[in-house]
């Protein structure tokens, strides 16, 4: 039992929810990226919720509208990786003053813009005028046709595949906060492109549900994520850090950094990566080598799930030790 | 066109992004309390959510879970004036801070509490450690098996209706401000009770639907619901403040007020209702009467729909003016 002033994190909290309040079993355990609403017809309508703050999630000084964007990616983001295709979305904001009329406008043509562009439509949602920074919460409804992506569907002798490339939105926080200063100019674009508008793996995560055993979106660090994917697997997941695809940005950055080995840690914890942790069979490597190429996303396999608990690093002569606890966490 | 610093209100940010984004029939216009989505089986999912902040809706010294508890009725209250029962929510908050063991056990607590009283199961959500003050946004999904009710169909010759009394939130937040001190502590407690926790006219909404031909939850303030009535259907609402139903609370603090009908107006356009405000056809009186007795809910006559256009109030000796420009807007 806890005392009256014990401090509490984020994961503890959402343990004593699931516990003893999210008991419908809608919430899925309150275990994966979003809820879940079975219809007679075999589909599912999944429901992800997520809130962002400028000067949390973003810098300081994000506008409105690229905070609203970064929020509306990162929900799309969970959607993809219940294995669903996103419909409906609902915003709610705290502006923080009075906006002018140019600041809506802004708003209002990303949300437009947004929306056409992910095949999403804003369906409601609330405005306030609050008091502290830029607040946003936003909403997602999306339609399983085939099977949920799930985090505990991962099964012993799994290969571990990741889409795209990893620290790319750790080094664009790190730009943008003036921290590394010695990426070239289109490197340094491409990093803060991916710290900001991060693409949601929409077409994947539809195309992964049926193939892949259990999946996750890489937003608090990917050993952090793999973490949830064995801890609610009940498994281990082995990772071989060399296997990680990183963007020519950050090999460069990688190259010239003293400690590599440290800073490839900092890559594969640093988050607001929103790419797709997944596990999937063996046999199945061969479609989804023809899905990287059907979609033009890289897929790389990284690892394996195996016995045990936890995540495991393993080097190139098969040496492994347990990973760095690391992941973000809001508090 | 508006100049690159003209200042914006919060509804004509709404209609902007009803115009120009929320194009979508599921949105019903962003002219609603919620968004809705039609199933092949006459079922309607309708979906709403509003975000809550301490020292904006609450006192700033609100408890978290105080914020909570009214943010999700608030929200059911929203359900309820669409004419559904409430299934399913999500809740994202920002914690300003690390919270302590007690405080999410008062959290979790209040929520398991909440959530067996209206009927409705925490599904999913997010927690941020956020900057500013507290801050909660809620999306509750809510059935509706006979027809929406919505804010467009009064028809003129309507009768209109409210439940409850009307001014109870508006006087607790007066007290506690410390603004009114003249009440007894039994009025005190009721009214503060009604502005913290407002009671969502759940099983009313329900059985409005297919009698009421319009209807909307009183948030902002009677007569400013009123004007969202009266723009929506393209007609006028007649009011007779006389026949407006007040707590003995109230009308204990009007009978000693010196201006009562200055004090009359503040608590009809005061908001923190969360009553429900209804237009039906006269033949549907007897109806309306009956339900007031099932339900035990206070209904009252207090208006007429007519031609035109807002809000006019009547006195008794059948005199018309034009309501105050008053309901609360956040900017």
């Amino acid at each position: 039992m806890s005392s009256k002033t014990d401090k509490i994190d984020e994961f503890a909290f959402i343990e004593a929810l699931a516990k003893h309040v999210a008991e419908a079993p809608e919430a899925l355990g309150l275990n994966d990226d979003g809820a879940a609403l079975w219809f007679g017809d075999g589909r599912k309508l999944v429901v992800v919720a997520d809130m962002l703050q400028a000067g949390v999630h973003t810098l300081s000084n994000a506008s409105p509208d690229q905070v609203i964007c970064k929020a509306l990616r990162t929900n799309l983001s969970d959607i993809a990786a219940m294995g669903a295709a996103p419909a409906f979305f609902l915003c709610t904001l705290a502006l923080p003053k009075k906006p002018e009329a140019a600041q809506i406008q802004q708003i209002v043509s990303a949300l437009d813009k947004e929306q056409k562009h992910f095949g999403v439509s804003l369906i409601g949602g609330d405005t306030i005028g609050g008091k502290g920074p830029f607040t946003v919460s936003i909403t997602v409804l999306g339609w399983a046709a085939g099977p949920l992506l799930r985090r505990s569907g991962a099964k012993i002798g799994d290969d571990v595949w990741v889409s795209g490339h990893i620290g790319d939105g750790w080094l664009g926080l790190q730009v943008a906060q003036q921290k590394i200063t010695s990426l070239s100019s289109a490197h340094e674009k491409s990093v803060l492109r991916r710290y900001e508008y991060p693409e949601p793996r929409l077409k994947l995560g539809v195309a992964l549900a049926g193939i892949a055993h259990s999946a996750i979106d890489v937003s608090d660090g990917l050993l952090g994520d793999a973490v949830h994917i064995a801890k609610a697997s009940g498994c281990a997941l082995t990772i071989r850090p060399a296997l990680v695809p990183l963007s020519a940005a950050t090999q460069n950055w990688l190259r010239d950094e003293n400690d590599p080995e440290t800073s490839r840690v900092s890559l594969l914890t640093g988050g607001d990566d929103y790419e797709l942790l997944f596990t999937a069979p063996t046999e199945k490597a061969d479609k989804i080598t023809g899905l990287s190429a059907a979609l033009g996303i890289n897929l790389c396999r990284i690892g394996k799930v195996c016995a045990g608990e936890g995540v495991l690093l393993e080097n190139e002569a098969g040496q492994r030790h347990t990973a760095p606890k690391t992941g973000f966490t809001h508090f």
